[in-house]
């Protein structure tokens, strides 16, 4: 598979621009929110492995470097520097960002944009924008109109897309059902007490959950946009049987005529739950990012996953890169090649002619993300 | 695998025997109940890719035959030439036909048996019975009893079963101890109810459910044939997670002394957890019907997962064809072609001896089956 | 691989060492509890092929031995040489033994030491100490403190760590928050009350769960000792999915500052979820134990599962073998073999140097036990 294919990763987040030291670089490819456990290192897993092979040569290193040399290297090189050959080499054609998740860490949107040389559009985190109106002064009583006004006054011209990281939150094992207004005023309410008490704004309840889910899929709707699920691993927060994307059954029946397209994002270890659901409704769509740059050597296995059952024309590329310009890169190299070893195998077995491996490549890689995301160019 | 094994179809619907437009034969490659997304056909996926590779020829087209060309010869040769063709050379010796889900829209058994030029038996749909008991009238209090005879009543001579969609209602995450009296009798004046309020009998309520479950396995136990589970994947009514067959765990402690077959459907995703209940309770049975006629080029995964763990004496064929002869064919082709796949691959490491193999063969693809299900001849 | 590799079998149990007959060997060969379905053989599955592929040599018989020639030259050779033969040969160096699984029908820990020439270890099943507290005499009030007692009394010199098996008694899918002393008061009563009624001791309470997990972590943590939980799959006692790792997710969370290892066992279906859990919390180790050894031919799949995401220094060796010596053997060699199989393949693939390779062996088959469990020598 060749670079002519147009790639859109329609999920990512934005990279550190700048130098990250030996510890600051090994806690970036962990999930966890702990140093390596006593003897060992982060290094020690599949991406780091990945890293040490495919990123170093980027960085005029030999392949399987070690790690100490490895962050050497890119310190000598300087973040900016690193950021632009990972980015550009990459081959991804344009980034829909999640610009929502600890953002003082990373770069701006514009920023990314630059260092890639390649146009960058935003997706509202809605959890973000619930916590910032909790932050800038809200009451119970007054908590539903000052969110739904925030998330509308959100939508600047960049904006292509909501995002939930319900999740992480309540889980996706609730009740999905409308919350009725004495049900968001009662949860805002306690929602308010925990920040009042902590000065920490993280909305979990389940009821100012639900609402994000229906004001955000009536506003995308109204806009044209989709909305994008956070499904499956993630880091410590996660509980992974509770974001399972079945428990969104109920949610997707409901809305299904609202014609509005629900991603689910990477859904690793749910990738054939994902695949059945884009299956059965019209508007669900999925990807397998993160876990194809995460999973270093196995990184054909989810694409052979994702391409058991569900239409060609309902799954997505994404990295879900966040902070290491390396994810970007790795994430687009293992997805072109797992697309192509996986229909190249259709292909010698005759199950596939060649042409239309070729078109489902398009179709995946960017042109079903052009079809559903609005003003791609 | 050549044709000599005997392939009994323990689990499959009827066709349609009438011509099929353009839209129609599009909407039958499709779990959903919508039509296809915008900008989308329900061609493009797995199994419309089969449909082109492996179907095309057995009507007389090029291999990969457009869709436009393969709907129109279809009409060309008009449906009972068609499902002729496809149900003559799918090889299968004998047919099990679940021919309670959307009669109206299917042939009959004979004429699927006189299509096919192989006998069919049946099986009977549970919950459509106690859906017929309420249309043609009882009150709450005589429910029971009423399911009951008909239930009873339904076990024609060609009959050799009994099955529970009970996944697609109450869900399998229910408590499945056996129901009082008086709770069947509440539950079924709330289904009488729904049925005078919206003129459409569906039946949903859990303790119905369990009184189908467990009056179902008393006849079964008594008549001396199995009952059928659907487990995982469908359409949209189906609520993936609440579909895992370990959910059914203590009804099968509670009966396994009856020495009652219960055969679980398709089971994807849900595959290894099957195959672990079959080999943990003797009367437990499995296959992966549908999932790999739907599959397209990934259907040896299927069976992969099911070789792993279980007994070789508990597995089954099926199709889970509805509607389209196709899916009898492609179903047929992809379980022959899986097994020799996989069991050549333990041939060729020396893991299993040829002849071992054949037997394992003919097991699951007919011998198994013969053994649990009464008067297949 | 070469047997130069330390292998640690870190989860095991002791060997039948009497003679079995041709029924008690084929029952020994099954998770059922009952005979095989009527017409079939414990014999037919995938692990009975492997014995008689694998294990048939070994007792100089032919590969692929019919079962009932297997179990004559089993009995002809006597019990204590079948099994020195498969433990000497099985390239295990050490054992961690959980003892308190049946033990009247298996042989002393010191015993398998003696057949097996090789050093061995306890790890003690803490509901097995509870049930004992319950035997020896309690009352609800006094419970919490004897069952205290008791487990701290029970770390003779040889043990090197806890495990619980509370997945096949409340489940993992519980509140698992630490119990207040009313709470195992009142569990202990309902205990107590039913061992009085059916004589029968077996601990089921959840708040009793609870404890066992607190109390056996706190005590973990004075020792510096893992704690080991049961997951996935097992006997007809367990309920798959209530048995997902991920149910621990809360707990992990808790007490992952304390920096007890806690180690996840066999995992089956839920492999990816134990890597991730691995992945993301520093105390949480897994293994792919007693699948490997069951799955017969397909037992490479369970390792690309294992090797997907998580780190390397977190996954263990085990066999889980119980009864049979073959289990120990076939586990070992399986272990190997596709540890060797999938790097491998990364080496050909150019995604590993050899070197690692080596060191990611050395790792999971014995450095990452010796690095968690205290005084292995």
């Amino acid at each position: 598979m060749d670079h002519a294919v147009e790639l859109i990763d329609h999920h990512c987040h934005q990279v550190v621009n700048r130098d990250l030291g030996h510890d600051a670089f090994a806690n970036m490819i962990s999930e966890s929110f702990a140093d390596a456990a006593p003897g060992t290192s982060h290094w020690d897993k599949p991406v780091g492995l990945s890293i040490r092979r495919w990123c170093a040569p980027v960085l005029d290193l030999p392949k399987f470097a070690s790690p100490a040399d490895y962050v050497d290297r890119r310190l000598e090189l300087g973040a900016a520097e690193v950021n632009r050959r990972f980015l550009r080499r990459s081959g991804i054609a344009r980034y829909i960002v999640d610009s929502g998740n600890r953002p003082g860490e990373l770069c701006s949107v514009d920023e990314l944009a630059a260092l890639a040389g390649a146009p960058s559009h935003e997706v509202i985190r809605m959890e973000s924008v619930a916590e910032q109106v909790v932050r800038d002064g809200t009451d119970a009583a007054g908590y539903a109109a000052a969110f739904e006004a925030a998330l509308e006054g959100s939508l600047t011209a960049n904006v292509v897309g909501l995002k939930t990281v319900i999740a992480y939150r309540s889980t996706l094992a609730i009740d999905t059902s409308p919350p009725s207004a004495a049900e968001i005023e009662a949860a805002a309410g306690a929602f308010l007490r925990r920040y009042d008490a902590t000065g920490k704004a993280r909305v979990v309840e389940a009821a100012l959950e639900r609402h994000i889910l229906w004001r955000g899929a009536e506003l995308a709707r109204a806009r044209g946009m989709p909305v994008q699920f956070h499904i499956g691993l993630g880091d410590p927060d996660v509980t992974l049987h509770a974001c399972d994307p079945s428990h969104l059954t109920q949610f997707f029946r409901d809305v299904e005529s609202w014609n509005v397209p629900m991603t689910l994002l990477h859904c690793y270890p749910f990738v054939r739950e994902a695949g059945m659901l884009a299956e059965n409704f019209r508007h669900v769509y999925f990807d397998v990012g993160f876990i194809q740059n995460w999973s270093g050597p196995s990184y054909v296995r989810m694409m052979e996953d994702a391409l058991e059952t569900a239409p060609f024309t309902k799954q997505l590329f994404s990295t879900d890169a966040f902070g290491l310009s390396e994810l970007y890169y790795l994430g687009a190299l293992r997805f072109r090649d797992s697309l192509s070893r996986v229909l190249g195998d259709w292909i010698a077995r005759d199950e596939c002619p060649m042409d239309e491996a070729a078109r489902i490549v398009g179709l995946i890689g960017g042109a079903n993300a052009r079809r559903i995301y609005p003003g791609l160019g």
